[in-house]
């Protein structure tokens, strides 16, 4: 990984290179070589603890809002018309290190690089690290945006409970924040201009196109549905196989009936999380309960490929003696990103030259999504050379990061220093 | 349920009812239900001050064995040719009442039935209750009678580990007991002349031929078998369908194949356990773990259902670029009992008129199998209605469970006291 700071003064803020290497061990697991970075535990203490330090490095000005989201300010505050930038430091379990911290490491880096390139901002610019963005522990992504952007209640967001039945508010309070104070900030996101996210590409569109940066045309609509198979436990060696009512079957079967149909519908269907009880060797399974992960081009489409799924399940439900219940936990409607604001990105972005910035839609949520409701917002994309994310294999190469960087100076410039 | 010992003597010992009364609420979790009785846990311990009281309530010799089975005995426990009684008291997750403890408390109400009959044993009796039988903590079922009958080498024993990674060895030091004593204890063994273990029973045999108690004939051959699907964790929002190695796939259609097979072969196949990592609602499974429990009715057919699994598994593998493999983590031969004893066993209950036992199979393992290679073994099994087990539905009536009490008696009686 390059410095990607080049020209700043000796003496000055950390570079690319030692942000990224200092943030490197935090929550990783040695066992996966993965991120366990779960909103409100340790390890997001120490990356927030990390993001502070960055700011103070900077002289910028810090705080934390009533969501927990971090934020550092070059510029006033308060004086509005304010350009945004960053992303997220937690992770999903066994995480890869670029999605999300690549997106807060770029913004400092830009900031840095606007100041070696001497431009005076002639508006706040700020870097943020919105909290609990990719629902690890709590089961919902992007708690912090929603919360700041009044998509999700108070109350709803503090009954959140993790696998251990710990709520989201009793967590929040164990870091040392105060679950009684989250809500809608409206007047902070007034502030707010326009907002630029930088992430990883996790896909391979990119790569094929033979381009290191990208910006982001639409997020695919898309959401969580749980099935609940309830079936009857009996043990595995005695119970005829005529007398069973094994809800492993049901599920096998929606696992399969869901990539079939999401392949004839040309959309994404993924069951990646299962639970089972009482999940004994010999004993047949009283309940499965799986997680479908489901995206499409439109919102129609993924709306059927979810009825037809959910149809496969109750058909075989119906055969093997097994109740089927479809419970949707989250649901995010299709993004299409500011049209202005992204074309504005691709001529900005001049170094790299216009043919080189492909405009791509992706299946993957952001905060940049969730806030797109109440500001102006805008995503860059670096390169994935292999594609894989959410895994600790995920990568992306120096070259294209420090690229990454530059055109998120670019873009900064050109929005608040012009 | 009723008492189960008419005409004992005011101010002996708890009848049938009591002791029922008294193990029911011991490691039952509230939420299912069920029982939670694991291996050296506290509800284990709980469970194992039970029987000590019932030992010392009746005046009998009480002792622990090196592998920590719980013995009572009624005359001398060194005179040899013992007549043994028992089952186990632990439970599989979620378990139900039955299975383990009625065994141990028919065998009980049995010696107190033989008292108040007014029987003279000749011979020592003995009650036993076997540790971790259901194998739900470390995975493999009946470690106390096979470390007693040389089944299992103590080393390969104190390795064994459970979900939270701790070994049988460390689990045995915190529950009070010796992890370096433990081995085969083939002089205890040879002064049992013959042991009987009373189980209900784990399917609707009995039930469908309208008899309250049977004698088993044999065990089917039965062994657990794990399948490590190997995919690439990726993200579920962003990778195409093309691009996956996605593990749940494969394992999904190794479920249904399984069952499949099973049916054609006229066996059992079941998986009831499974491992997910990540286990992450938007992320594509790197591991799926999944158990095959399998069973039939002789060990070709079973190894040539595994190997069809196993084939089936690996097939799909090729297609879905998921990497396969299967470990047996366990295998338990045929048992045909020792039928000079199953028939004596089946003249000896004259109560209920030779007709109304019948002689049948099953397919669930017993510490009675473990311990047939050594001693002399029968089994008698008291009717369970609804065939459920393994579950907190599992029942049996109250009637039946008299007429299993009295049917033990007759046998301890032909065979200790004659």
């Amino acid at each position: 990984m390059s410095d990607g700071t080049p020209g700043r003064p000796a003496g000055g803020p950390p570079g690319f290179h030692t942000m990224w290497r200092d943030l490197l061990p935090l929550g990783r697991s040695a066992a996966s070589g993965g991120y366990r970075r779960y909103a409100w535990t340790p390890a997001d203490t120490d990356c927030r603890a990390w993001f502070r330090e960055q700011a103070k490095a900077r002289g910028l000005t810090y705080e934390v809002d009533r969501n927990g989201n971090q934020w550092a300010w070059l510029g006033d505050p308060l004086a509005g018309g304010a350009v945004l930038t960053g992303s997220h430091l937690d992770s999903v379990p066994d995480g890869g290190a670029f999605d999300g911290p690549l997106g807060v490491v770029s913004a400092f880096a830009a900031l840095d690089e606007l100041r070696a390139r001497g431009a005076t901002p002639r508006k706040p610019l700020a870097v943020v690290n919105f909290g609990d963005e990719e629902g690890a522990r709590f089961g919902l992504a992007c708690v912090g945006s929603r919360l700041s952007a009044g998509q999700l209640t108070p109350a709803g967001a503090r009954e959140l409970r993790d696998a251990d039945g710990v709520t989201l508010a009793a967590a929040m309070e164990r870091a040392g924040y105060d679950p009684e104070a989250i809500g809608p900030d409206p007047e902070r996101l007034a502030r707010v201009d326009a907002f630029v996210e930088l992430h990883v590409e996790q896909g391979r569109a990119l790569d094929l196109q033979g381009a290191r940066v990208g910006v982001a045309s639409a997020i695919w609509p898309h959401g969580r549905w749980r099935f609940d198979f309830r079936g009857e436990a009996n043990h595995a060696g005695t119970t005829r196989l005529e007398d069973r009512h094994d809800p492993m079957l049901t599920y096998a079967n929606t696992v399969l009936a869901a990539r079939k149909k999401a392949r004839l519908a040309g959309a994404l269907a993924t069951f990646g999380k299962v639970a089972v009880e009482p999940n004994g060797v010999n004993a047949i399974a009283s309940l499965v309960r799986g997680w479908l992960d489901s995206r499409a081009a439109d919102e129609d489409t993924l709306a059927g490929l979810v009825a037809a799924i959910e149809q496969a399940a109750r058909e075989r439900g119906a055969r093997d003696g097994v109740d089927v219940e479809v419970v949707r936990e989250s649901f995010t409607p299709v993004v299409e990103f500011a049209h202005a604001l992204r074309d504005r990105l691709t001529s900005l972005i001049t170094r790299s030259g216009p043919d080189a910035v492909p405009v791509l839609p992706t299946g993957a949520g952001h905060d940049a999504g969730i806030l797109s409701a109440a500001v102006p917002t805008a995503m860059l994309f670096v390169r994935n050379p292999t594609g894989v994310s959410h895994s600790p294999a995920e990568s992306a190469d120096e070259d294209d990061c420090a690229a990454g960087v530059t055109a998120l100076a670019d873009v900064l410039e050109g929005l608040a220093c012009r």
